[in-house]
């Protein structure tokens, strides 16, 4: 991508009432907009992001034998009446037609999918069954001040499975979990699995939690055995059950959550199937859930220095950031420009992803600032004094030094990638 | 895809209030769900032709030098208050937060757009500039009643486009015109060109109308030229325009639009550009629409027959349909699985699009039933019949007759593919 075509503007001032540090990076670096409190718009570098975080979870999740579904946000009140989460449900969006209709903004997607299973499972031949979406959810959070971690509006991945008896539902919730834990490896992510409230049906649920010292949760960790427990459900606790390990408290940020619904949904919408005796039984449940665009701000919140994001190569937006820098002497920056063309065009034949800062006006410092704060993995600088013997200025983003190489040793680089 | 691994139900009963043929066809194939009234669910198949038209659409955009970005749903009212729409357009959805604020839901996104792009436009070096997103919108309609067609929540394709000039916004207009037709035509679909109003700003916009008698517009048609006006400002039109040819009364389904909204947006925005002497000036802006998600009801609204869709290659949730018919020998039939599984394994490995009826619980006039409702444009059947001579029985969903070729003559169909 040629920077001269994408309308990236990266920008100094920030929204007065944006204090985060992951909004303030991705609202600087041009990756989004902020509407309004809680609201932001993705622009082209932060959709790319999106996009690839998203590509992660689907490979898992059709992995783990999901099919993929798409289900509507406009949920007719009654849905909600029968699990009582109408009046219940603190953080619903609701809207009413002017003709009369009242509906919920989907905050989760219980009251839909378990009637759809309904129309989909009739015996035991139908289970297990494993149904996902990766689509925009609504809740009115209170004050939401922490960017893309917590929104009014954001994205998520949710994954419902059914089953026919506790066994199955156990196996598979522990399938999910190391799941899980492989999409958050993949994204950049080190996710402790961590213990949390079972609502009234569950002895427990799991949340998977990065610890940060931004994370709105407090929970209770052993770095010996890695056992975790949300305070909310262990007011004192100071050893690890597990290990004795005295425990740390660390703050993290929940970035996807287990639950074990059982027959929490699946008894009011009458959610039954024939076992193998003809015998009428409840299906039992459980959700999966990741916060897709809570992501997208969690790896910067991770991964950043003083100079801006440092984005995994799984995740970035593009992967290499090859710059043009002149000295001012005409000549010699058209023989530059030339040189950077064409190793721009090598690398598109080639199909790497990379993006071009070829921009005529504006000064070398800014490429510099903006390639920093933007922070693809891998950079290149085309200069004056990488001109001769055909040299480039090769930089991982992560590290301190940049490197003069050859340009067949780029390439060899390049093709480990 | 297996099909014994797909939990696909395809049903008889249709809701009582669906009277459309799209919402039949696709419901009773199980590609979509009703919720409720003007409402609806992607299951894996419908998901499937989603996708499809969105990377058809998505490619055009690209090409239409398009940056994809994803505007959020939650509108501040102010952004409404400012174009006057917040009490102006009927059709608005409206929710509040438990915290007072007041927000539309998105059902087109220029309130949302100009001010983004303000961030992004500062001189005419920055323009042109064109944004585009595929996404949900909500719409209040009255009594939605035509399935796809008319939905009170659907997903579209929005394309915003800035310009310093009327001839560049007029240039770009109808290459978007040649874009659209591009973009129908690869779906299967005929969309005339028609004149509709261009409001109080424009003297005319346009929308790309299939004709169908299911369609809401009435509009009136040239069949000699092509020339097409809707009904709505044309009161009575007799000779066609252009060609003096007497015009046709035809029904149209409106699957695109596009509009000249020059300075009706960025005006009250003050969405402004330095011009090349320095001088301020309003941006001028146009916009473009496809119903994205409506495009999958129009498809079998036009293709289909008594028995079911029939769905164009580029479109279809899968290429093939390839259908294990039993005998009740079981010797027999074990053989006919075993060459039925061995093609399929190969079509696998040769990435070929196919679903596989593999399932053995359900009688073959059923398979076939469903084959011809769910309208992949191509069968492959293999049963005792072609088990002899490595026949298979190969059949085009559009035309009639099947006939019996060799696997190898069926190989060379699937490559021309």
């Amino acid at each position: 991508m040629l920077e001269s075509q994408l309308h990236l503007k990266t920008q100094k001032e920030l929204p007065r009432d944006e204090t985060s540090v992951n909004a303030s990076l991705l609202i600087r670096a041009g990756f989004i907009e902020k509407l309004t409190a809680g609201v932001y718009n993705f622009l082209p570098l932060g959709l790319r992001v999106l996009n690839n975080i998203e590509s992660i979870i689907r490979e898992e999740m059709i992995q783990m034998k999901g099919e993929e579904i798409l289900m509507a946000s406009l949920h007719p009140k009654k849905n909600w009446q029968i699990t009582k989460r109408w009046q219940q449900f603190n953080a619903l969006f609701k809207t009413k037609s002017r003709f009369g209709q009242e509906y919920a903004l989907g905050p989760t997607h219980e009251e839909v999918v378990t009637p759809l299973a309904q129309r989909l499972i009739s015996s035991y031949r139908d289970l297990p069954l494993y149904l996902f979406q990766i689509q925009t959810k609504f809740r009115d959070e209170p004050r939401p001040k922490s960017g893309l971690l917590r929104g009014k509006e954001f994205i998520m991945k949710d994954l419902y499975s059914f089953h026919q008896n506790e066994k199955d539902l156990d196996e598979y919730y522990e399938k999910m979990k190391k799941s899980y834990q492989r999409i958050f490896k993949k994204c950049g992510l080190d996710a402790v699995i961590t213990e949390a409230s079972g609502g009234t049906f569950s002895r427990l649920s799991h949340e998977f939690q990065v610890l940060n010292p931004e994370g709105e949760d407090l929970i209770y960790y052993c770095s010996h055995c890695g056992f975790a427990r949300n305070k909310e459900i262990a007011q004192s606790l100071k050893k690890c059950p597990q290990c004795s390990t005295p425990l740390q408290q660390k703050r993290g940020i929940e970035v996807g959550n287990i639950f074990k619904l059982k027959d929490k949904y699946s008894h009011p919408f009458g959610l039954k199937f024939l076992d193998k005796d003809g015998k009428e039984q409840n299906v039992l449940m459980g959700c999966y859930g990741i916060g897709v665009s809570r992501l997208v701000g969690v790896i910067p919140e991770v991964h950043h220095d003083e100079k801006g994001m440092i984005w995994p190569e799984t995740i970035a937006p593009y992967l290499i950031h090859l710059l043009y820098l002149k000295t001012g002497q005409n000549d010699q920056d058209k023989k530059t420009k030339e040189q950077a063309d064409r190793l721009y065009q090598m690398m598109q034949k080639k199909n790497r992803s990379v993006l071009y800062d070829d921009r005529e006006n504006i000064s070398n410092g800014e490429k510099l600032v903006e390639a920093d704060l933007i922070g693809l993995p891998y950079r290149v600088i085309m200069s004056a004094k990488t001109l001769k013997n055909k040299m480039v200025e090769f930089k991982e983003r992560k590290k301190k030094k940049a490197e003069m190489i050859s340009e067949r040793d780029f390439d060899k680089i390049l093709k480990s990638k």
